[in-house]
Formats: structure tokens, C-alpha cells, sequence
């Protein structure tokens, strides 16, 4: 947020494995596993629907309507990365495009997370390109003021300090420290072992109520029933 | 809205025909059946395209970021059922995903309308259980403050009173008091009926100048053609 | 925005192949050709994905929660139009819904643009009749007082001449003053021919940096690397 | 919500030293004193700051653009009534000015609640006539449709029936169901009654932590301190 | 909205006493006697109630976060003028403060409209001048990029032709197309005119119902009385 | 925003002198001398104009509708301080009142900056302790989760780290790092002490464009002046 003109090349990514494997158990497990923080403002949408994906981010400070730094970021992506996209102010316009994106996909790119607009989402959607973003516009933008590369920013609220794992599907974006990210996918998967079983009791008609064991602290708080 | 603690266990549910009924009928042609009332504000959306639905309003009322009522409101449904749950203050948090889904589907629930967030939006796809609601998000909710099931609430800027029926589509959600059920139920029929033929004169390119008669009035309000 | 009354009947449309070949070009690019002028706001979405249309404007001006005008722009329709629809104060109502629909494609219009709400989504998608809109809501209209057809309106705060081309798509909606049409679908192509190359370069991992030059500008405004 | 074209003359106001006594607590203790139901959505502010009022509801449901019935309701308006003013859609016009709330004044009402806009704002201010609206606008408003009068009504989120208590004030808006008004007065009045020694205390540097007996229950739920 | 890099140094100014005279009546009259139309967007607010201006207007159109432009508008300001911004894109930056007001006062400006932020708002409300903006914002701006001078422009939704007369208050801000401004003038002092009997009338407690003659037409609209 | 349940009693606060300092030059000055970064969004208003104030920050994150961590804070805050509420979701609800306000005022904070609501404003304003907030709200909050005090927080999308000085006045709410507080009081200073004499230039009618030499920039840009 602080730090203009500056490019940090070396960054410490979350454990391969862990940033990987972080997607399969989705953003609303992986928030709970987290001790429900880590979630972006839900303004942020995917461009279609069906996308989920992990990455290690890196990072990218923008301007209102300048994406200059959109070429200098595109350099430090490696495989498996999601670009985390910040603007200095609040801003719709279209930063990103198909051209970008073939960029960005050929470095390695998985996604692209960014508080402001994207543009030419037919194509990115065909391309297999996701975004999640705050709008859809098709408003260009200039190159004129420097921003910076891989210094930790806000998006959407959220802090993002580069390497940690980004998890993002139709549910929203959550971003897991990557100090933090190992024991999340332990605990994202504990999580997810549970629920098939009580999935299955739940379709048999069993009740929340019962299969929680609700009913006397629900008591004990004063709920009435009336017939 | 000023009832918590308590669950009603009876309530009158609509006539069944007409709840049933309605949903043919689409949630535009019943809301002008009604005389253009009863329409849930138009950010309520759905997580899917396509489903039409109508059942009647089983309520539940929510504190910000709990849905420890969900549960409770789970053991009320009955076959034919629509849950509504309005929340004490705006929140987009997620309240709902594919466990209470689960559990509501199996209660025999038609779909969820809520003035808050849902999450699990891909599976809920997949097990067709439409849901309109405010926003996506994977935020998770705590359960520790009582609300109440079914009495009346105001979701997203509308009464409803439990037995009520709900029609919701692409278009919006309305909701037809129980006591007009049945006259609402006619009402629309009668206008559809009559769509038919006019749908064929505007396709063979007649007007709806001259179809409604509108040269007239307009001309006497001084409309003013210039060449 | 100030004549209310008024139905103009014989506007100047923009050249037939500019207002027809645009289309193809896409809002973005046409955007950019214009030099980053002409957009609606980026509130105005598709009500379904994958249109992508382009044409001559005729214009109407409504009163909100009044949609008498929209039948009295009808017969102003010609072949190769899109309908352009301002409200003169912020409405979210659905002014406009199958019937009309049937009637607009009878006479030739290629789309609805409109700052305001639309209905029967459903119905409209399965007609292959696409509309950009502020919202969608089943809320339907009175018929009661005077607004105009081809006078000059702001829609979502872009001003449209009627024959102005109006080019849409996934991404947004342009405006595209006649005048300009023909130099614009020029400029568009010619960006638009460079695109192919450029895409391939970056598909091969050629940088941005490198293929646009910029390393030497950023260097001179001042970007630091650091390891 | 769901009739239009009634106007009720004979509504049951609720107790007059409840109705009048509510103000002097105002809105934020009232809130507290109901178990925090009752508020209207915070977007409610007053035209100016310092207004505090209570008062008897009597209702009005316009349309949008239109405050025909404004002028119904202001004959249904008793010495020490608030009116609200419902809208049954979104809209932000001026509903009512100077001209209004001179005839508003004369009839006795202390106030207006209004789910939309407001203008003659100066005026309004020197006349200390307080109004709690959702905007201000220079946008007049037709006389055309029909609405009602005091039947229920949902404004600014909150379901108000004729005869509730009002209780406005510069932090917001709440009712006080008529049948619980003296019930609150008393709660409200308790509440209060309590503040003065715990403001003197907190005032000494007593801390809230120690007053209110919170350092045992912030361990119990595992807070840490860190040097 | 179409032109950039343009200065346009005569422009041809609405009637000079038409000007200055709708000042005083104000924002809601003047929009009343153009017939309900010309109305910014209610967004648009004052920094400080009270200002009640009118003048002619000089238009600038800025880029997102750069103010250049500002600097060259000054130069065109004459003695009586209101300058109105426009922005090509959203944008609540602070593009205005007290140097630049310093120096509009200086060239004879009354007042700023601007469709985005605003800062030094103290100083300015010290400086009595006036400012309608979207935003207060500290966030200063850069000066890169090319705007216009008094070309049209579309602010808060409205178009502003040079020349034409802006009138703003408490209420919000009204444009009155120059070949208007001196019968807007007239008719709004004519409705003014009849304003002080109605509202003596008010006050003496003569219902609108009858002054008006409304009862009527309401009980012809179908409008039933309840006791 | 990562860690809960924790509270940090040593924290380095920024050099007292510059925390000091920085409140006289003013939010907007500030910022420009951060290079234009550090600002909250602009949607945070003070509940009182006038106030200019700067402190060194002590922060506490609060859940949605709990502010049990208020209390928690207030033992932490030192002479000079000033508290950063952040909220872990979108709220609106009164987390403060004229109660905390006595026992933070009593501890020695100088103001609130809080990404929610606060209440009791008409006394906060008497007892001039100023607040900049979100929204206004009478509603209350409970006291049910950890939240934590004295971590990193992101408030209004700006990252605010304990120690940090904060500068708020009527323009906004700036964050300087504490390691840049007293080269941005020296950078703010000198651009303050050429403020006067531009102010003095401008008032006698030299124009910026002459001032800061821009002709001929704008003249290499290509602007055009069209008689």
C-alpha cells in the first residue's frame, strides 16, 4: 500500500504441495478452516461460472485506469502463480484483456484476482482463463505511473502479502498466509472427511437439530415453541 | 421483525392448488395479477438461471452472521415449502450451503429465498435446489443468538407472513398473501390466456399502437409527431 | 433529456456497413479506437452471455415506472436498429418483457439497451433477443405519461444521438457518433489486425516488457528492481 | 404492502405519555430497550442535525414519482402523529417540501419518516420541521395513481403499523410496536436510569473490562495477552 | 464526451439576468417550471448547506484521477460562470481544493459542479465557495492526460451544453438549457408567485384535498374510505 | 486480519513529535506528501465537521455485530492514541457509543476511526470527541467472540499497523507508517510553506497554467484552442 516504483523479484511462495492442494476443498472450507478469515469482500465474482483454483500470489499495485504494471508483473509470474491485483483507489475499468492473459498464461499464470474491471471475457473464457473481479468493463487504461511488483497490498479488503495461496471458485476468493498454509489444508480436509457422512444423514431425514445435538442449548437460550 | 425466541409450529399454509399453480404462471404475471404488489427488491437474484418455482413461505428471522436458526427452521418444512429468512441487519455472510440444502431437500423444501449470502452455489447447482439471495459468499456463520421461525418478517423490502406462497424466477421473487391465493392464481391465468394471440399480431408486425388503442390517448396528451 | 412530447421521425442513421461492421470488431476495441471514449457505464450488463450485436440507435426517453413511449418507438424502428432507452430518474422497473420483444424483433431491432430493469429474461434468451440493462425485475409499468422518441438522451450517463451506432457485447456497451462511424470501424480493424501477432509473440513468452519497449520508460520513471 | 386505494380513518394509536415519553430517551436506548428490533435501515438521516422526536405512526404507501396520496394522509393527521411514507419501489424523488409540511405542521404531525426523497430542505429546517428521509432531491412528483393510508407498511426495511410509536432521532429511526410502547418506556427508562454511574465511573478511568466483570469471561473464551 | 483536447474559448452564454435571477427560487422550482426535467443526480451534494447560487456554466471534462484540465478551464471563467466537471469514467478523487479555488474566485466563479470529489472542504466552506460533488476525498490527483473545455458533457447523468444556466441549492443542482433560461425564469417566478396563499392557506389548516380540489378525482380513481 | 483472540500490549509507537505534527497540515497535504498513498476510502465521514486531529494508531478487529473487543482496546490506549476499529465483514451497526466514548476519552484517545457504525453522535459532538465512521446506526451489538488488539488490520481497505500515525479531518482519514511519520511531517511541511505564496499569486488572478508553467506541456500533449 505504502511502497511505489519498486519490483521485488525474490519471493517466498507457500509449499508447492499446500498451494496445490488447496483448491479441491473450495474457498467456503478452506475460510472455515481458517477460523472463517482470509475472505475477500464478496463483490468479488468470477468472470463464468465452474472455476476453482490455488496458487501462490503474487502481487501487483495499480493506479486508477493504469495498468503499465500489468508487463512488469507478467516477468515474475512462474508456474503455478495467481496474480493479486490492487488499485490505489476504487476503479472499474477494463485492466486485462485476452492479450494479458495469453501472457499471463504462458508464464504459468492459473487466475488473476483484481479489484477493478476486466474486459474481453468472452475470449478469456474461452481461453480457460479465470478472473475474479469487481466489474466487467471494456474501458481501457494507460501506461504513465509506476505502481510496484510483489510488495504485500489490500485487495478487496483483504491482505495479501506475496506467496501466500490464494483459493478462489464460484464462492469467492480467500487468501491463506503461507506460514499458515499446510496446517489450513490439514484442517480444510479434516473438515471436508466429516461431511460426507453427515451429508448422508441429512438425506435420510435426520435433523440438524438431533444430529448436532442442538436442541437444549437452543432450550437453555429460551427458545419457545408454540402450537 | 420484533419477535424473537419463538417458533410457531402451526401455521396455515395457502391453498395447495394455487401454491403449486403459480409457478407456471412466472413471477412478472403474477406480480401484475396482484396489481403490481408484493415484489421482493430486485437485487435478489438467483444462483441459477432457469428454475421457477412457487410453494408456500415457511419464515425464519436471522441475527448478522448466524444461522443457528436454520436448523431450527429445517424441522418445519413441509412438502411444497419455501423458506424465507430475513436477517436482523444487513449481512452478505454465507448462511446457507449444500449440508442445509441437503437437509432442507430431504424435508421436501422447493428452494431457500434469503436476504443474506448462500455458498456451496456449484453443488447446489448440481442438486437443483435453486436458491435467490442477496450475494455469494464463502464467509461461514456462527450460531449463538435465537431468532425466530415463522412469524412475519420483511425480506428484501417485503412482508411475508408464513403460509404465504412465493413465486420466484429469473425475473424476481413476489409474494402472494395466502388469503389471494387462489383469486391471484385466476387472475394470471386470464392473462396469460390472452397473451397467446396478442404475441402472434405483434410478430405479424402489428402495433401495439394500434393492438391497444394508443394512438388516441397519446394524441391527446399532446404527443407530437415532427418530420 | 429536456423535450418531452416529441416523436422525431426521420433521423440520419450512421453508414449501414460501419453500424453493421462493427459488431464484429467488439466494445473494447471499438472502445480503444475511439480513443477511450464512448462507454456506458459498466453497470449495464447482458441479461445473458455471448451476444454480441452492433447498429443504428433510435432512441426513447421514459418516465420511471412508465413504458407508454416503448410502443410508440416501435413503429420508429427499422431494420438494423437498436432500440436505446433512458429514464429521466434512476428506475429499476421492468419496462420491457417479451411482448415488446416480439414486436421490436417484427420490426427489425437488433437489441434493447436500457438504463433501467427488463423481464421475461427467460422468454427473451430462448427469442435470441438480447438486452443490456441496469437490472432485471418482474415489476412491470403504467402507461400514463409523455416522454419522446429521437431526441438526444443520456443512458447510463453517455449521451445518444439517434443514428448514432451502438456496439455491444459481453464487455459492455459503446456509443459511436455517426459521424465518426465509418473512421472508427476503420481504426478498430486496423488495431484488430495487429492483435493476431502480438498474440502469438506473447503465447510464445515474448514479455510485454520487451514486445512494447517499455523496459527503458520504466527504468526512466524511476522502477527499481531488487533481489 | 398489498392494498391500495384504502384509506383508514379510525386507527388505534398507541398510549399518548408512551408515545411522548419515548423521545427524550431516543432511538439508540429505545433499540437496546425492544432487544434490538425495531430499526429502519440506517440509510434513514435527517434533513438536519439535533431533531429528537416520538410520535404516533400514522402510514402512507405512495408510488414511485407520484405523492398524490401525501396529501390524502395529511387529513388523517392527528396532534402528535409522525407520518411514514412507504414507496412500493425504489425512488428518491422530492415527495414533499415546504408546501406540505405547512399543512403537516398545522394538522399537529411532528414529523416525517420517508423511504425516498425530500426537498425545500432550507425551508424545512427553519421551520423545524425534521424529516428522516432516504435522500434529498429537487425532483417533483406527479399526481396520478392511488395508494393507501394508513394500512401496514414496510419502510426503510422495518414493518410499521398505524399507531406504532416512532422514535427518531440523529442516530436513526426505530418503531415501537403500540402494544409494547409503555413496556419500553419503562425498559428504555431503566436502561438510562443506569448510565449516569457507570459514565462517572468510565469518566474516573474505571475501564469497562473491570465495570463490567469481562476479564473473566475473555479468558474463559481464550484471549492472550502478549508482550 | 466525444472530444478531447479541445478548448473552445467563445461560447455563447445563456441571457445574463436569466442567470442570475434563478438563484432565487431555487433548485425544486426551477426544476418544476422546466417541466421535471434537467435534475443532476441526487448524489450530488452541497460541502456546506446554505449556498443557493445560479450562473453560467463552462464545462471541463477530466480524465480519472488528473486534474489537468482544471487549469485550463480557470482561464476561460468569466465573471458570473459556475464551472461543471465531468469525469470520462467513476471516480471520487479530490480534484479541487483551495489553491484552485482561489484562483476560479479570482477569475469571477461562483460555484463547482463536480461529478467526483472535492477536498480542502474546510477552507472552502471558510472561502464561501461552493462546491456539488459525489465525494470528499484527501486523494489528490496527477496531470497527464488531455480533457476538453467547454465541449457538451454528461455530469451526474445530465447533459451541460456551455452556455446554459446552472441553478443549485440545498436541494440538488438543475442545468437550464440556454434558449430556455429566460422563460424557465418566468414561469418559475409565476409558480412561486401563487406559493404564498397556498401556503398561508396550509397553515390555516385548509387541507390540500380541498385546495386543490382533489377529493374528486380521488374517489373517480376508485379511493374507499374505511372507518 | 489473520490472528484472533490475541491482545498486543507493546507496540512501537510512531515518534510523538511527528504524530503530533501531522494533524495541523491536514489529511490532503499528508497524503500528497506520502507520494499519494495511505488514504482510507472516502466513504469514511466524520460525524462532526471541523475536527483535525493525529495520533498514533492502536487498532482492535471486531466481528459483525459483537463489540465485545471495544473493552478491550480501551485498556490499551495511552495519551495520544487513537483507535482503528476494523470489522472482519460488511456492518453497520452502533459498535460505539457515548459510553466508550467517556472511558477512551478518559485513557487519552483523541478519536475513533471504525469501518462500521457508531451511535450516540448528538453527544459524542458535545463532549468533542470526534469519530469517523462508515455509517451512523442506533444499533446496538452484542459481546460474544474474540476478536483481537493491537494486530495488523486493513480498515476501509488501508493496512493499519499499531503504532502507525493516523491524520483525519473533514477531507479523510490518512495512515503514515510509523517509520515515515517524520519525513512525511518534513515533506508535508515544505509543501505547506509554498502553499501560501501560490495562494497569494492565484487570488491576484495569475493563473496556474502560467504558475506552474503548463502551456507549453500542454501544447507537446496536442491541445488545441478553437475560437
Amino acid at each position: 500500500m505504502y511502497e511505489l516504483g519498486v519490483v521485488y523479484r525474490n519471493i517466498t511462495r507457500a509449499d508447492r504441495a499446500a498451494a496445490d492442494g488447496l483448491a479441491a476443498l473450495g474457498s467456503a472450507t478452506v475460510h472455515e478452516a481458517m477460523g472463517r478469515v482470509g475472505l475477500l469482500k464478496p463483490y468479488m465474482r468470477p468472470i463464468y461460472t465452474g472455476a476453482q483454483v490455488s496458487g501462490t500470489a503474487v502481487t501487483v499495485l495499480l493506479h486508477p485506469g493504469d495498468n503499465w504494471m500489468m508487463h512488469v508483473v507478467a516477468e515474475q509470474i512462474r508456474e503455478g502463480d495467481i496474480v493479486v491485483a490492487a488499485i490505489t483507489a476504487e476503479c472499474t475499468d477494463g485492466y486485462f484483456g485476452d492479450l494479458l492473459a495469453t501472457s499471463f498464461q504462458a508464464r504459468g499464470a492459473r487466475a488473476l484476482i483484481i479489484d477493478a474491471g476486466v474486459r474481453d471475457v468472452k475470449t478469456l473464457t474461452e481461453m480457460n482463463f479465470p478472473v475474479w473481479s469487481k466489474a466487467i468493463s471494456s474501458k481501457g487504461t494507460i501506461k504513465a505511473t509506476l505502481g510496484s511488483v510483489n510488495t504485500p497490498v489490500v485487495c478487496a479488503g483483504m491482505l495479501v502479502t506475496p506467496g501466500d495461496v490464494i483459493v478462489a471458485d464460484d464462492d469467492g476468493v480467500v487468501c491463506v498466509p503461507s506460514a499458515r498454509a499446510l496446517a489450513t489444508l490439514e484442517a480444510a480436509r479434516k473438515r471436508e472427511s466429516l461431511e460426507g457422512e453427515k451429508r448422508a444423514k441429512l438425506a435420510a431425514g435426520v435433523l440438524g437439530l438431533d444430529m448436532y445435538k442442538m436442541r437444549e442449548p437452543l432450550a437453555a437460550a429460551g427458545l419457545k415453541y408454540m402450537d
